[in-house]
């Protein structure tokens, strides 16, 4: 049992003397959410449903078998957590699939050179014979806007530009590179070229390609698109210097087939008190393929789950109605998403706000807050409950991908916020994998779930 | 670059409306420790030099070879840096020798299971033939002192007390829990014992056993001292319950040998203005010989070099003296920090403040202090400054082993305070080696060491 509680105990009361029954709230609060993580941290169930949902499951890539044994396991596990009731949402995803594994040569002067690439996901494939062109490396699409357009048509496009390592938050550094990975094969056909290669989205040198979603136009080519290893992508970079005209080979077997019926997961406890108003967590179940979705996101599901095992195991009933929901095909569609917030607004459904994980199973650090500027200052004020256990930055900020539909509803978006140092360097890549997930962080991210998800159960807003 | 400073700016000013010079002087502040993060991010060196001293170099064990080619690089390395001047201060060491991989096994009704066990740093041998023996189990001194003595005579005593999963900062779980390792020989061999077995410091259950010192007492005999697994610490214990009358063996080829000469390394930049007064950044060059000692600890030697090399990079020109300090034997003896000490009251030397990083080179949180409260209160101050870095926990706390020998010349010690959540997963064991060191969280640790050393040599106190 930790001793916080005890302490803090001494703070509310010095900080409350004027106002006895706030003192005596705040300390019934705070020793709820000590017991939280004293359950979590002892016999928390989060790193063991991760392990099996990686390693006996795998990826779960919209549309795949794997992605429907997920749903069945998430739903029967939770079901077995003696929740008040947990069912399925239907949706209708894309089933995108890999094929082979891809391959990719630089070749000069009979000098053949393998290079570690990907399909993004979404993109056409090339062809059985593949595709080979000369190259052109930019580091922008107005340095791409730039180039005479008979130097782009026919050729492949090399989008070199790499994550800003000065950005001390590397999702702010993502946010600013990402561009050439959703948007480079419009920009680049529309100029005539045949191909992208897009470096990796990783601060790191490695030798991993990372994959993410790629977007076409309904106007323009589609081109095959790939993502390169940050390693590789130096070293074709040095290789352009020396030689513009080296010829650039790669061939990808991926394709897009029709959509496919898939299912989002959700449980709920009934709230004793006000059930209509709903408090959601979640994480997105679908994965990339290339690892298991460990940190992206299984890790932000088995969080969700645990959160409301908590509430179960510590004999916490909740005011309001507490949901988990594991939204099905955030990567390439965000489908699950959307007709989540769908559905809820044809069921005239109440959510009060709606608390994501989705930045990976890293020591928690605050919640940042999609939210009006008195809804803002209300969740701020639970910083004094919440910062004994390092949830100090609490504040305006993203909620996250699949609950954003749901701000049409005015629902308040929550973002668990974990150190951001590491997350790309797993982040769709074949890294992010079970043992890259440490117990003890992803014990602290399910149990900082729950203690927000208690507050907001507890308060409303 | 950051934009952190600009908005920063803004924050100062409002604080400062009243202070025009001071808004100045914090903006000023601002800007140099963006420059510092920037410069460590973007073309930092902690983590090149860390690559070096653990994979090529390798563990640094007091006394051995490997240990005085650290010596050596590091004092070139920092040579070559163009610092004011670099040098070695002589120190004897002990010197403990491991000897052959130690050997364990669990042997009940004709069936052996080998266990994972390692020595104990400073343990004596148990002689070729090993030691075979019942064993007892017992979780605390108490519950050792309360046996019949005739229940302990002759038998090897196992430690079995878990550190405790439920303290959110494992550094507190370990600071209870340690004892067993550090004294159990003592209290066991009081007893007639005649070895102990000690639950690895580790909160996960893996199967790497954990050194780390043990203390002998000149009036009690010496009893060959060994940590286990904490997995199977966990089979022993269930197989000990079992059948109590189990013998366990164990064989331990470790000896201490004379005392060897070696160094603590030295570099500094002298301060231009007040150059008598010195602010120390530092860490031990020791480590323990199971894997490469990167987190222990030689993250905070690279972040200490790096430190001063940021200074020289960005012309940064301190006022008061700043020093790099290696210290030698912080595993085993502490004598490199008594030396360091000795030294620095002969010589007169006055020492404002030391700042030690040796708690890993994970994503920094803020530091700890160990002073009078005035000084606490002013170095608070500067969270302000610090904050937008991740810095937000500055207070009240532990400076460091090796520094902790100044605190009686009334140096002010500072600790740099990193996420503390996976450190004993590598702590002693073999798996601290550089794989387990994230690039980025490293060199945060370093400039956040720099910043710090910025404004102690700036302000002084």
């Amino acid at each position: 049992m930790t001793k916080l509680y005890i302490k803090y105990f001494f703070v509310i009361s010095f900080l409350c003397v004027a106002n006895k029954v706030s003192a005596q709230t705040y300390f019934q609060d705070s020793i709820i959410i000590s017991k939280i993580y004293n359950e979590a941290l002892t016999k928390g169930k989060s790193y063991g449903m991760l392990q099996y949902l990686c390693n006996n499951i795998g990826h779960r890539l919209s549309g795949s078998n794997t992605a429907q044994i997920a749903v069945n396991w998430t739903q029967t596990s939770m079901s077995k957590m003696g929740f008040d009731q947990v069912y399925l949402q239907e949706v209708m995803v894309p089933r995108w699939i890999r094929g082979e594994k891809e391959t990719a040569f630089i070749e000069e002067k009979g000098i053949v050179n393998q290079v570690s690439i990907c399909a993004l996901g979404g993109s056409v494939g090339t062809g059985g014979g593949g595709i080979k062109a000369e190259m052109i490396e930019v580091k922008s699409f107005e340095e791409l806007k730039a180039r005479n357009v008979d130097s782009v048509r026919g050729r492949i496009v090399f989008f070199n530009s790499a994550m800003d390592a000065s950005e001390l938050n590397p999702f702010d550094a993502y946010s600013k590179a990402v561009y050439q990975r959703v948007n480079g094969a419009i920009e680049a056909a529309k100029l005539g070229a045949i191909g992208v290669i897009v470096r990796s989205m990783n601060v790191s040198i490695d030798d991993y390609p990372h994959t993410g979603s790629v977007r076409y136009s309904p106007t323009v080519n589609r081109i095959p698109a790939a993502a390169i290893s940050t390693l590789d992508a130096e070293f074709l970079a040095k290789r352009l210097k020396n030689n513009p005209c080296l010829k650039f080979q790669f061939r990808l077997s991926c394709d897009t087939l029709p959509d496919v019926k898939s299912y989002n997961v959700v449980a709920e406890i009934k709230g004793y008190e006000v059930p209509e108003e709903i408090i959601l967590v979640g994480g997105h179940l679908d994965s990339w393929d290339l690892g298991t979705g460990a940190h992206d996101d299984g890790a932000g599901c088995v969080q969700s789950m645990e959160a409301l095992r908590l509430f179960k195991a510590l004999g916490i009933r909740p005011k309001r109605t507490v949901r988990a929901v594991l939204f099905m095909n955030e990567e390439n569609g965000l489908r699950g998403g959307l007709e989540y917030a769908r559905q809820a607004k044809l069921l005239n459904e109440k959510h009060i706000a709606a608390i994501e994980s989705d930045a990976g199973g890293f020591t928690p650090r605050g919640f940042g807050i999609d939210a009006d500027a008195a809804t803002i200052t209300k969740i701020e004020a639970w910083k004094e409950l919440l910062a004994p256990y390092g949830l100090s930055e609490i504040g305006k900020g993203h909620g996250g991908a699949d609950i954003s539909p749901l701000k049409e509803q005015n629902t308040a978006l929550l973002g668990l916020s974990p150190d951001p140092q590491r997350y790309f360097d797993f982040h769709h890549s074949a890294l992010d994998r079970f043992e890259g997930v440490n117990k003890r962080e992803l014990e602290l991210g399910a149990a900082s779930m729950a203690a927000m998800l208690y507050l907001l159960s507890t308060y409303g807003l």
